[in-house]
């Protein structure tokens, strides 16, 4: 009996970070807690917490698992005191062979020499291999994989006084997406890139300021939603109010599109609109754009579930859970002998044999990376006696990596990058696939005119190849960019 | 050694078990494992197989947490061989001190004169204190506070020479619920109580056969459906074939009726009818029974979904997800001493601020127990800014306990048991607040004429107090029956 | 590579168990588990610990594992209050096929019709099995392996009123060797069989009572040793006072001789001796019966060191610590595929390779059981350059299985029941091997005439295959005693 | 982020450190798993092992505990592959709070631009904390408290090209006492400090060499002992041999002397003697010294028991055990309320009673630091009736802190530093209490003329206050010198 691998989720793209910090209430690492909870979908395998209390120092916790497993312990908690934390949430990775260490969950700690500062930082830099080489080159010892430990070197070597300006110094040095939460002894700080690739939420509660990846975090502790930290834009908070700073030079933002489409909550605003009411209208739009008579719109859960609902209120027709979540899966089963078709996908999906059988079936989801889960769906649907299957995909055909921070396969791996749209259908064996066009998209994210080709109002590169930020490091391992610049 | 202290939190009624068992293929705890993970919504605090072999005899594994934590593992699985297996899930309860012990976890297993048996049980029997207090009299040491025990003594007294009628010998004592899978060193036994008021399901895989709770328990080791177990029937499965035998009075059936509105999942099937087209069904009833102007209809996820998709199609006003579950719940966080209304719900829901503001929003829950968690939601959706809220319940009041085998609060703590319908409007504080009716459930039922009151067809005494078995402990413990017998 | 099996240890007898209570004092657990902690070295398996009181009735907690690890949390011992507790501990077995499960972890516990008791026994029955297959066939369902259980379901179906005249009843029916503590809810119960084969001290702290295995568990809660338990003698301790009777009729004594030669600690106290004064006392006789020339007299650590100590008095030969033992033995390491000769000893033992080197070295141990062990401890001494070793046993051979709380091999794995002493000597590799006589030993225990075979003092019979009661489970198992009776 | 506290419960100076390493041999983290468990005694609180494996890279494991509980599994132990591995164990801290974090456990690992390097180390930099300061002045971020990381990053900036050469380099810029194994893909590194405090040995084992700090890590593998390495040397050894070089300036060496009094173990082999020789002479030193008349002479085990040996020799007054060491010592358990005198003595030690009632005792110990165990085991021979009570302690007065790897207590806790040898006697309460001499010391060390004040052949600064190397960083925080220089 071999060891079973069935990660039916490693057919997602995933995000590998969440970052929140709050200064100003008393426990500050209980909130920190609390918004990393809400956070929990942005990063599965590790978290983090540092707090600062003036009695005590820094103290810092980091975890594999998930934080309500971790830091719902009161003796833990004990251990982070003081009114200033920040924490971290990290994505998760397959087995423990060449994967996290524990030394590589953030935030990360270090003492300068004006004081202790942590970082936590959701994104990813595109230049940290070539800025790594040479700081090691320098005499510079790294202890994590992490790319904030670049930054954290660049800062010990920087000559301002501060630790915002040492900060200010080396984020002009590096390049790619982040949007960062920092702390001193005194100071919640946070930063994000030009281009803000990534999103950060200022919020308030009683006195205290809060900094967090999504809305969603500030609802959980109850706090206010402020606004959006700018792109470009350093944020120093302290219980006597918010300085702002502009750090780098001015770019046309390009927030990333995917993060409406599936990362973000659907509880979350982003850009003052509801992602659930994004995804609900790309359902819309794809309803419009590719219509088919059937008798149910079903939506591939969870993620699929708004996009079903546009879909199915703009087609009028019944809108049924015929795929039913499990939502105690977990860990992977010992795969018995006596063979079990798609047993990785049953293990988190069930159809809903009674409702389906006899049915013409749109299936609604997300996206389509691999390609695999959506095969196995199809047939699972199939077995249980579906007359037709159509499926309709709330995003374009994922055909490019993404060097920003989130975790993709290879371009071999990705089905739109290999396949025509024909044979795409074929492979996952419906009777038709349709994506929603980049247009539609826009349109959903009220952009009314589309996309503007000459300046596109996010990064859409895993669907265009139009990467806004040259990936350095991935040129240098091989990565051929669509237009070589 | 005393009774475990049920978790109060959940304002939700909780059913207190799940059976599984197979015979006749390889592995035959490896499919127990994955049949115990499909029924895990049916008890969250613990799970049991025990497995026999010809080589090896009899083993077991009984341990705290899901099934998918514990029964994963291969060098556990690889202690349990063979081709017949066993397995159950049990409810959760609060804490360690006075809670289960281990020695409680089902399937409990006894060696008699005969050879060794297993028994696993879901229901309640409504005179064990009474066996219990008799066998002890008598010389039989108790090591569990399991009811499942009694039926042990009772067959370790009896003085027929095989186990399946030394089974009928001590089930025609016992009074109440109860749904067994059984097993010997050579037989797969399940049985229903006369009044079949716990599921019991038959499957076919290969050649082999299965007993089930549910089909959801079929459906994810991709065995076929074969038939219920009546109510009443002992079925003796071997791998030549199934055995049927009726060792009790006949009586009308009485099958629970919030196993259709809530216990179930939703892709299973009772009575030949999917569980969500009954639960669907019943938010078509409550959209007649109860209409109101509005601008969205919200379930609260996930128990709610099915009628309010219901609700939705009746009424025509629009289907939406005001409300988002967070899929991390797990253990309670450390409040912060800044106070955070409602923080326990917040862990497990958040309103879709964005879509909510300005409402008039439905909302569909599946019944109300205590009222608190209603009470909560409204509250956050009030601060979301919700122009009206109406609740709309797709059971009738829940106002008497359950003796077969569901936890159930006192009386004292059951918001219906206590309140007029106006009253319970003013607690939870909503506009308006509205029940399905007894004969608006029988009819989503499939029973058109609605409920027959001379001859109920479901057993529905947590809403009519219509008790069919006399609780015979209950009433010694000071429980007061609405019409004294 | 494979899995390590290098446990030393088994090449030596092993007690089955320890045993403790205390009445009359506040916090009795805390005593009990330091009373436990002292026993040890009598079963390192598990243990266990039952205390009563009077509002939180009976509380038992069992564990695998040393009790420093497990009966030292606050947390845990705070599960245990009250003023009356018993502990027991158990030795260890190999694997976990097979070996024990946590419910044969004594004290056991169970509830009588006039209320619970709790056991906890040393020694073994020798009729247990058909005992156990007698009470199956009347309806008693049997939980766990251990022979303790026979004596609770015989106290179950007694028809006396209390509960140490139920024990009274159950006893008479057993035979073998036991040494037991009990307790009820207001009463410390102490038995020893009629011939007194296991040991079983009474102490005196403040105002309450002490039963204890041995004298050093009275020394480490600093209570005063009052007297041994006699042989068939049941005391009920109560804070008022102890109570004697002499249930079974009266037998000539005879305690186990290996008490004195390997299994009691040094530091405790038997028929009023010191048992490190009769094991250097054995050493005496050893150096007097079977003398030889050599530099240095070494023990095998620990266990030969009083011996060694009076063979070098005796002899005039210096003492020296030419083994010297890791105190941090534990687990087995994984050993490496390049060949470590002995490694499974080495990581016990080592030799003193500067003293060693050219002496004619003198080796005392305290017995040979399977002689494994004292072959490789030979190549050690060779490998150091030792220019001769002479072993000397500070027990007879070892020839028969005991059959009353020892944990011995087959007599087919027996060194000494299988070979002549010249083949011994060939076998070990050593330049002498001799064995102290029975008559020696006995004189060294205070029996200054040697061994009366008519009527022995000590049960030897693993020396001498004289069983004191009939081994009738053995018998039935194929064993066969050296004279048919 | 502080530093660690000090486990005060042990009334014994700590070694901090143990060393081992090994390179051409299969497995080689197995070997070195094996070595640290020989050298345990040299630190229980946490081990590591880093291995290096050219398809796989380096490897790294550290763990709190033993390294029997952690480096004997299997699954560990396979992610550590490799011919060349090198291994650290640790001295223990009191509790979590403050104490040691697993980023301190050795060996410490870098990534320098010619490739990576792991390094463990026994002894204490003098100048850590003025090298730490300088450093981070200069940009380094340091990620522990260990003093090995000051080497480290002095490599880190070292202009060297290989890695033994900017090991040389950094080793200049260091004060103290040090004894490194190092690695780097092909080499294993060894260093001793110019004065050779700490031990180092040099070892075959087929075609492999290894390190260690004792003969007794050589042993338990089978490897040969080769010879010492130098004071002031480093080795680079490869598969090819054996290179030596000695990097800096020559000096007259000072061996620890505490090493032969207590540190080392009995069956290792220091500068050609056997520790357990040296041991008992000392005895024997003692004996002539500081006679006295007695019935018995009784060492404090274990590590009493060689100069208790010597003295019984010397003196021929008969050795006995007449205190019992409990072997399964380990957590401190819960003092009852009930006042039991000295608990935490005898949880570890019994008096053996029947032995010493009426004698009068020797009593030899190896060293006295704050005197509270030595009070409180005269009081248990006292309670046992000894009739007079004579100490004799192996070692002269402990009155000087040790700044080389020896955890100390303040100057204000140590006994003799604050009490004449009168009072001494007083405070512990015997009827003598006499310490070897310093020449007494020397000459067991087989310095027939003792103790050379001018040039003295060991460090002996505990002793005298005459410290090889400037205490600069003590010095700093307050310390006094006996003669300031």
């Amino acid at each position: 009996m071999s060891l079973p691998v069935h990660q039916s989720d490693d057919d997602k793209l995933r995000e590998e970070c969440g970052v929140f910090g709050i200064i100003g209430v008393q426990e500050a690492a209980n909130f920190v807690a609390l918004g990393l909870h809400a956070l929990q979908h942005r990063g599965q395998e590790a978290a983090g917490i540092v707090a600062y209390d003036p009695k005590q120092g820094f103290a810092s916790e980091r975890r594999f698992g998930y934080v309500r497993d971790n830091f719902t312990s009161a003796s833990l908690m004990e251990t982070l005191p003081g009114e200033l934390a920040i924490g971290h949430v990290r994505y998760s990775t397959a087995g423990s062979k060449g994967g996290t260490q524990i030394r590589d969950v953030q935030p990360l700690f270090a003492e300068f020499a004006m004081g202790g500062a942590a970082i936590a930082h959701n994104g990813n830099l595109t230049n940290a291999n070539a800025l790594r080489e040479e700081l090691i080159g320098r005499g510079s010892i790294f202890q994590s994989s992490s790319d904030t430990e670049c930054i954290i070197h660049l800062m010990a070597r920087s000559m301002q006084r501060s630790i915002p300006e040492r900060m200010k110094d080396a984020l002009r040095l590096v390049e790619g997406a982040f949007s960062i939460v920092a702390m001193t002894r005194s100071k919640l700080i946070g930063v994000r890139d030009p281009l803000g690739v990534r999103p950060l939420m200022l919020g308030r509660l009683s006195d205290g300021w809060v900094l967090a990846s999504e809305t969603c975090a500030l609802d959980i502790i109850g706090a206010e939603f402020v606004r959006e930290i700018e792109p470009g834009e350093m944020v120093i908070c302290t219980p006597q109010g918010v300085e702002s700073a502009f750090p780098f030079p001015r770019r046309q933002p390009r927030f990333c599109v995917f993060e409406k489409i599936y990362f973000s909550r659907p509880d979350s605003v982003i850009g003052g609109q509801s992602v659930y009411e994004t995804r609900r209208r790309i359902g819309v739009e794809l309803a419009r754009e590719a219509p088919v008579e059937a008798d149910l719109v079903c939506p591939v859960p969870d993620s699929g579930t708004p996009a079903a609902i546009g879909y199915s209120q703009e087609s009028g027709i019944p809108y049924a859970m015929g795929i039913i979540r499990n939502q105690y899966v977990g860990r992977t089963f010992i795969e018995p002998s006596e063979q079990i078709r798609n047993m990785g996908v049953r293990l988190k999906l069930n159809v809903n044999r009674a409702l389906i059988a006899g049915k013409r079936v749109i299936l609604v989801d997300d996206s389509v990376v691999r390609g695999t889960t959506s095969r196995k769906i199809r047939e699972m649907l199939e077995d249980a006696g579906a007359a037709e299957v159509h499926f309709r995909i709330a995003s374009p055909p994922t055909m490019w990596p993404c060097f920003y921070g989130v975790d993709t396969p290879d371009r071999s791996k990705l089905l739109a990058a290999n396949m025509s749209d024909e044979e795409m259908r074929d492979y996952v064996g419906v009777d038709s696939l349709k994506f929603v066009s980049l247009d539609g998209l826009y349109r959903a994210c009220e952009q009314e005119g589309g996309r503007n080709p000459a300046q596109p109002q996010f990064c859409d590169a895993c669907f265009s190849g139009d990467y806004p930020v040259r990936p350095s490091d991935g040129i240098q391992r091989g990565f051929k960019l669509k237009v070589p610049a």
